[in-house]
């Protein structure tokens, strides 16, 4: 349960795009920053350590892409449309990147952690796309 | 919305506390963190931002502090006392006065945003107690 | 004085980029970061503030980019090339747009923080255009 | 090289604290996110990774506290006591736990990363320390 689509109810001004898209995007970015945090510290305790380096460092990687992303979109005043545009692309690709790898360790070492994580990115990018395209990319 | 449920019942270790109140604590913190930053963006567009200057200040730092506790909190991996300890009491304090200040603004000047964050600065500040004491304050 | 040469020259593997580039990034990225939030602050005090939403806007934006950039970069461990553009491009961009608009409020209206923001700004703007160079765009 | 001192003079209004001391804090702060960051990938990438797992939680901790520490300091516009309290205790209390597992990977493995980092905290917990004392503990 989050408080995103209300906040934005109550915003003074004039969003600039859609509601529907706008809280999704907001949402699936807080919801991936924290899934990656998740995952990386769940990486961190596994037994194979040394295998998920690169996993480490996506999902902390896409944690704060994320996490900023998310901020930028909460800031609806003199919305940049190209500072929206640029902290999207990178959003995507680090959730883009991210959920890869995650998905072959959920695929080869069944690593649920992983699995789960993955949707999120997925979800992100998802948003971050529809998002891309409610702008004007 | 999240995912914090479903990717905390995956991690290979044990918890630090119970899940129901560490799932709590990390969903009010991302949330309060996201509903802070979009009240100081609120205000900023509001025709009266000199008289919010306090608020803004407040929902700035509550966002910070609250972002960094929810990340604190998924680590569970050689989790420590004393650092949950410090950045719940932060955390409370921060949520604190922000919703003092909020609750102010939707009380005498109407403003639903305040309202709004204020309600997740209160839900957050009432987790990290519930969490302080699962991690014995 | 920062600790970011002397800890980079500890790293026990091999980073992706020419040293003096890549400190160079961290650096400007981090400060960069903390000039914005102060820029944001200091834009709130002032008795215009009613005219200084959008430098407040862009100033939050670019210190939450600077701040996850600076970050991506710490990270040398599975270092990703595309993950680091896309951080970059987003990072080149922050920049770009707040130093525009703080260039704007030093040259009119002779605001001395945003002439430094805006100092820091460019800095971080070249540094990140060299790092694009270097890690091949 | 950084521009806090510079952007700091620049500030319109009142600082809660001497200018040395908080120029300090807020570079000790930003400093240390980034040696901790450093340091958590710099344990990543070596050979006794699963080690050094309490480092890595630690260092990321840290970094994170660390920067939201920072970003309170630059916000002098309404300044509130209370929170600068709150930060200062969460943060050295961080820096301490950073430090003394660093300073034992630094001593008892030889771990120069860790050596560099725990110089970070010492020196961040120190500026803490010295703020909390202005701003009246």
């Amino acid at each position: 349960m989050t408080h995103a689509r209300e906040i934005l109810d109550t915003y003074p001004g004039t969003t600039a795009m859609d509601a529907a898209a706008l809280v999704e995007c907001i949402e699936a970015c807080f919801d991936c920053a924290q899934s990656c945090s998740a995952c990386a510290d769940a990486c961190l305790v596994e037994q194979v350590v040394s295998h998920l380096r690169r996993c480490i460092t996506m999902c902390l990687n896409c944690s704060d892409v994320c996490a900023t992303t998310g901020r930028v979109f909460c800031r609806q005043t003199d919305f940049e449309p190209a500072m929206a545009r640029a902290a999207l692309q990178a959003c995507a690709e680090a959730c883009r990147l991210c959920a890869e790898e995650c998905e072959r360790h959920a695929r080869e070492m069944n690593m649920e952690h992983c699995r789960v994580c993955a949707e999120a990115c997925r979800r992100c990018e998802r948003a971050c796309s529809d998002a891309l395209s409610a702008v004007g990319a």
